[in-house]
């Protein structure tokens, strides 16, 4: 049961906004095994200037079309993580055509017994 | 010195949000002995598309009245956060009438010195 | 790579927020060492019902100023927790000028593999 929040700029269609959360959804599909039906996204809309990023971070340019994701999962490996964040760039390339300069990712973990939905309040599996 | 994020979407009055806010602080009270006073929650308000969510997770219908909250929390005991989801889902039914399978809810647990609230730098109880 | 979210309610003007989020970044650098261009910040507006806390915590009167800061860091001593809340209050005293008392801080730590940003898919240091 993870929960993922999106942030980015005013002024993009529910269809490019869709997609991130599409590709976002699929890569963790992909990676963590999370189930299709296991998905709760939220998108954040903000006016320019509140959604605050240096335009040369690591020396490299990001443009206006930063999308900052904040994910809040179950506890993983290092290994697994690296994979995640490789393919969610690799999927926001794809679909809706993110460049990899402008995607912000950070995890925060925590114990797979702090989740609650209905039918589920604890989650047997690590998953 | 919880911090409690509530999501849901458009479309519903000041005094709806504000009997979610009422029983998840209640109830908190109730189970965690967190004290009246010490509340800070927030409501965030979406548009329909954003806030995105499987309509059958786990086989159960769920409703657009979805709402998902998540939790800041001082790290607590598997069995208090149990009582914790039985408790905050018990109290959104009677006020303002929320069906359970319409409950989202995530825990992050910090450490208790990760809190700053002025009068109180740090604190000094686990609560 | 930190993320900031600063929380306050509408009516403000940019280069108002622009200083809430300068100061906590500035904070963030003198205390933590954190990079001048390793800055993710979102800025939250609220309408005022959606922003909730006591009037009175602490028996310390609040007023409708409040501002909610909640940092995702890498993991700090408690030693550098307390410096960074007392950095932050002091430099949001200074500008945009807001009292202790309408601030609130929490810190949610993770580990240093948690963070993607382009060209620098894991962070080496601890920062």
């Amino acid at each position: 049961m993870p929960l993922v929040n999106i942030q980015l700029r005013h002024g993009t269609t529910p269809a490019y906004r869709r997609a991130i959360a599409d590709s976002v959804h699929a890569a963790m599909m992909e990676v963590l095994g999370i189930a299709a039906d296991d998905r709760f996204e939220v998108v954040n809309e903000h006016a320019p200037e509140n959604l605050i990023h240096d335009p040369m971070f690591l020396d490299v340019p990001r443009s206006d079309r930063s999308v900052f994701l904040q994910l809040f999962l179950n506890r993983r490996s290092g290994d697994q993580k690296q994979r995640l964040f490789a393919t969610i760039v690799e999927r926001l390339a794809r679909d809706p055509g993110l460049a990899p300069e402008d995607i912000f990712i950070g995890i925060v973990e925590v114990d797979a017994e702090n989740w609650w939905a209905f039918a589920r309040p604890t989650t047997a599996s690590a998953i």
